[in-house]
């Protein structure tokens, strides 16, 4: 089996054309099958020649997004999805998971399931040589979801805008990810960081790999409470792309932390068995 | 009980005196048994009136050391060591371990001992008012020994130089930590690079919070291998210790990451029941 590697660039000019989605559609992904709606100076949607489908309560899966987020966003699976309530969930996290799940109907958010490993979210997808994919006898975890127990370790839930490019996580840390007695470790949301600008920048640009993150701590965050995560991507520019992100809580009036961090763009393709 | 915070700042002029070890002992925590040592421009020691004892094996406990280091490295204790090897190790990891440990014994290397909790690391001592500890009813773990089974999360070890100011961390992630499929998640790096900072910038300056975290990536991190961490304390100044981090293989021919870490000095106060 060949395992080809492609590094693209996204040199588009027009202001309205700077959207990794959108590059990533007219420029490589060749989806003959999408037409181009420009909506607002901003945003700017596909839509497919056939119509929409719409499945919101687990995972708004439509084809108005390109290949990344359907296949993410798996319509029919067996497999356990993480990012769902649990008993754990404190309510201000409950509440506002259900206020954004309302968005998924109306406003173009989607909410990102979770599986066990990465393995499962790239399924059919090749990655480049070099990066030889270990036997999947192990029980391979993703780290944010290394606990098991549900309200000990790592309970989130990633919301995503397409068009804009943006994604919110709504993060509860557990008392098996503490640092100073009470609160969530440092490192524990430096990961959770990383993650979700990893979610963000594949599904907004093709970003897999962390080049850089770079952190400023401001509070504590207590453990079982909510922290809420807004992630932006800011530029696609030479093969990588910008993103920003602030740690608060849910009224803002708390900053936990704000990073910025780069990741570099390698387009994964289908996997063929010859 | 009252709960009282005091900053420090380090404001030494001769060089022989820049350590942080040395500045909290003359300074502020008032060892009037202690007399004073020059080895060498870049070394300093302490070395008690009453002479200085040693326990090789499983963390060297002299009392040429000051408090925070004694008190890190319980002499007697009951509490579970993780920073041990098992069977999960790989000879890498136990070769470099067990070299390591000969250091103890002659070159002033600590290995230091990992409880489950960081209050198990701090009993005794006063948390800064506003940081409320919360019941210790619940089952809390620091985040980087956040996984029981051996060898499925994070395996590690690290090994301070009070003189030097430095430390090595042994780190080997397991098939719980991943990121991309057979490696290391970045953000487990992260959270083991702000692990390791933190328990050099206590011993080494009293340094307690993360203030920010500045990485690069270069290389992933296979699962199941080793990977090395050298910490440096590059300077201590304003109540900040500014750290350095290199993870490499144990050959040192691949470069993983690249950290610098800033954290902000608080001294803690035994605690005293009134």
């Amino acid at each position: 089996m060949l395992m080809i590697l492609k590094c693209k660039a996204f040199q588009i000019s027009s202001p309205t054309l700077q959207s990794g989605l959108m590059a990533s559609v007219t420029v490589s992904l060749n989806l003959p099958n999408f037409a181009v709606r420009f909506d607002g100076m901003s945003d700017c949607l596909l839509e497919p020649a056939g119509g929409i489908y719409m499945d919101h309560g687990s995972c708004l899966i439509s084809s108005i997004f390109p290949s990344q987020v359907s296949r993410f966003c798996l319509k029919k699976t067996d497999l356990k999805d993480y990012a769902l309530p649990n008993a754990s969930w404190c309510p201000d996290m409950l509440n506002l998971y259900q206020e954004f799940l309302e968005k998924t109907k109306t406003d173009g958010w989607i909410k990102l399931p979770s599986f066990k490993s990465n393995r499962d979210h790239i399924q059919g997808l090749k990655l480049p040589s070099g990066l030889a994919v270990a036997s999947d006898k192990s029980d391979w975890r993703i780290f944010t979801r290394c606990i098991q127990v549900e309200g000990q370790g790592y309970e989130y839930v990633i919301f995503f805008h397409p068009s804009k490019k943006k994604s919110i996580c709504l993060f509860q840390p557990g008392p098996y990810l503490e640092g100073a007695p009470g609160f969530a470790h440092g490192g524990s949301l430096a990961a959770m960081m990383d993650e979700t600008f990893s979610k963000t920048a594949y599904l907004a640009g093709e970003g897999l790999f962390t080049v850089s993150l770079n952190i400023r701590f401001k509070n504590l965050i207590p453990v079982g409470s909510l922290a809420v995560l807004k992630v932006d991507v800011e530029k696609i520019e030479d093969q990588k792309l910008y993103m920003s992100c602030i740690a608060q809580s849910r009224d803002q009036q708390t900053v936990y932390a704000k990073c910025s961090g780069v990741f570099l763009q390698l387009q994964l393709e289908e996997e063929s068995f010859q």
